[in-house]
């Protein structure tokens, strides 16, 4: 039976959700929907058991160096055992991680296969995001490198979109083009027409595949990041790559290296799993899990989000398309509408050195 | 030369202040404008010194029994000496008060005038507003009990309004009406009229005067107050004052118990002082005194007032006509039009059981 290999990367740093996205303790690593697990634990436990066409692997985590104790301790809570941990002395991008995600595998099994996946979104339905799996080990085995990709539920020009073309025999499509944050009028016109999915991120492979499209693509990318690995410290269950290896790796995108050039770029879907990127507080807010928060006291606001970790008690009254967060001492008051403003937030605190609040 | 007793009411709950007033420190014990001092400290200071017709004599405090190592500590903190502090077992309105200050300044001093004051308003102009005492003084002496009337800004139905009647040979004016709150068409016309001022709640008086007034007009309050102060427990430079009597005194105001019904009414002003009743954040907001909040980081509002003691971080984007109050661990948001449904806070709390954070 075909293991899959979960590749999580835990690298974003998640400052559209300030306050409770911190430096130390980033979007993936918080309790951001519903009040048991994180975000990385959630995708931990989404990336387990045996099905139909394969079994998941223990799960092979990439990400920053100062993340290694936080990723060890929520793993733990989880009681799930990583088959590795990859620590990157610094962000080189997504084609860095694809690179090593394929040599960490190949050295464990040639036969497996690798899931690559952001850990920093939310999938409520699990189970059609693993038949969504099941159903394209063929295409990978076959020699593609499978994306997944959403159905658009509204004309967002925040995504990229994947367009499909002809068929393939396993089930999955050819990827005709990639194209980032199109304008409104096309998004809309894409909606209607329907062959275009949203990116999220994830890609299943064969690890020898992947190492050779970049090294056909981005043989940049291929021999600095292989060559981090190569020379990287082994320590326990984690390997900590080369650092100077790894800052001669060209900082690129999976899709601008490879996806983009390959001939052997495949799409399934689209999938409806409740796929969200969690991407601001307007989307969480939309999502209103109903998880209670507590201290929170709310009169007779309209169309607001109210929620606090407990550290502050919040009182609303009377407020109208606002979103208000308070989380370990800090709190954020913010139109529904102006939530990406939150990085001049951010800024600020950068500029006057308020680190603490970061 | 003729010694003014200053008597502060530090009754108040403040609740409209909420959560920077809290039941075990309301408002007039709290540095809500400024940084320096509290709103009692600043009115102690205030009534402090000696002019051309009077020298102020150290305080009379009256006020909750719970509040004593608060009055003595804030005292403390300013180098003063109180000259009483009358402790209430509960509260009984300010007719009450009235006839305690002017019992509790007879036996000390009979020559002695009363200046009976709230201690949570505040006065921008220290000096206009003693020298407006100055210049009552002798009407005071004359055998009148004297208010101070504030000049009108605006139309405000929140209020209550002191009608001035024919001149007195000492500079005051008789008093024709007292109102409270009229209707905004009224206060419009007020305004433009000239002949009624603010009712601040201040008054000049000599003891005995009041004494009599009270025994002609309020005869209930007079027994049972002045019952209370005579069986009174002397502790140090406190009076507790004795509770089954105090609990008998009938809750009226002064203004109802005998400004409306003696004819020894009389009216000092308009004044313009800046007075100000600190009466919501509405008008906190308004005051804007331009003192810095720490832990207060705002990014493009307008018209918002935002503050912080420091507990709490308060980062707010893009706000409009928004007032956001953090003060030891908890934050209201509010928009400004909305002020007056803090009571809704204030009484869900309270139902809630949640008294630490009232």
């Amino acid at each position: 039976m075909t293991k899959i290999y979960p590749v999580l990367m835990v690298g974003g740093s998640g400052t559209r959700l300030w306050p409770v996205s911190r430096l130390d303790r980033p979007k993936q690593f918080q309790k951001l929907v519903g009040n048991e697990l994180t975000l990385f634990q959630q995708t931990v436990l989404r990336l387990t058991g045996q099905f139909e066409a394969f079994r998941f692997a223990n799960p092979v985590i990439i990400g920053a160096e100062r993340y290694r104790e936080l990723i060890e301790a929520q793993l733990a809570e989880i009681n799930v055992t990583p088959g590795r941990i990859v620590l990157e002395p610094s962000a080189r991008n997504t084609a860095a991680v694809a690179a090593i995600a394929a040599a960490s595998v190949l050295e464990q099994d040639p036969e497996g296969l690798v899931l690559m996946t952001p850990s920093d979104h939310h999938i409520s339905d699990a189970e059609a995001f693993q038949h969504a799996i099941n159903q394209s080990v063929e295409t990978a085995k076959a020699g593609w490198i499978v994306t997944f990709g959403i159905r658009p539920t509204r004309p967002d020009t925040g995504f990229g979109y994947i367009e499909a073309g002809a068929p393939l025999d396993t089930g999955a499509r050819r990827i005709t083009a990639f194209t980032e944050k199109p304008d409104l009028d096309t998004a809309k016109r894409w909606l209607a027409a329907g062959r275009h999915t949203w990116n999220a991120g994830l890609f299943l492979f064969s690890p020898d595949l992947m190492l050779s499209e970049l090294k056909t693509h981005a043989v940049g990318v291929h021999e600095a990041s292989l060559e981090a690995f190569r020379l990287g410290r082994e320590n326990g269950i984690a390997r900590s790559l080369d650092k100077h290896a790894f800052e001669r790796t060209p900082e690129i995108s999976i899709d601008f290296a490879v996806m983009e050039h390959t001939d052997k770029a495949a799409v399934f879907g689209p999938l409806d799993c409740g796929w969200n990127d969690v991407g601001s507080w307007a989307t969480l807010a939309e999502m209103a899990d109903g998880a209670a928060h507590t201290d929170v006291l709310d009169i007779g606001s309209t169309n607001c989000y109210l929620r606090s970790d407990g550290s502050v008690f919040v009182a609303g009254v009377g407020l109208e398309d606002l979103i208000v967060v308070a989380h370990e001492g800090s709190v954020l008051v913010i139109p529904r509408d102006r939530v990406q403003d939150i990085k001049g937030v951010v800024a600020a605190l950068k500029s006057n050195g308020q680190f603490d609040r970061l």
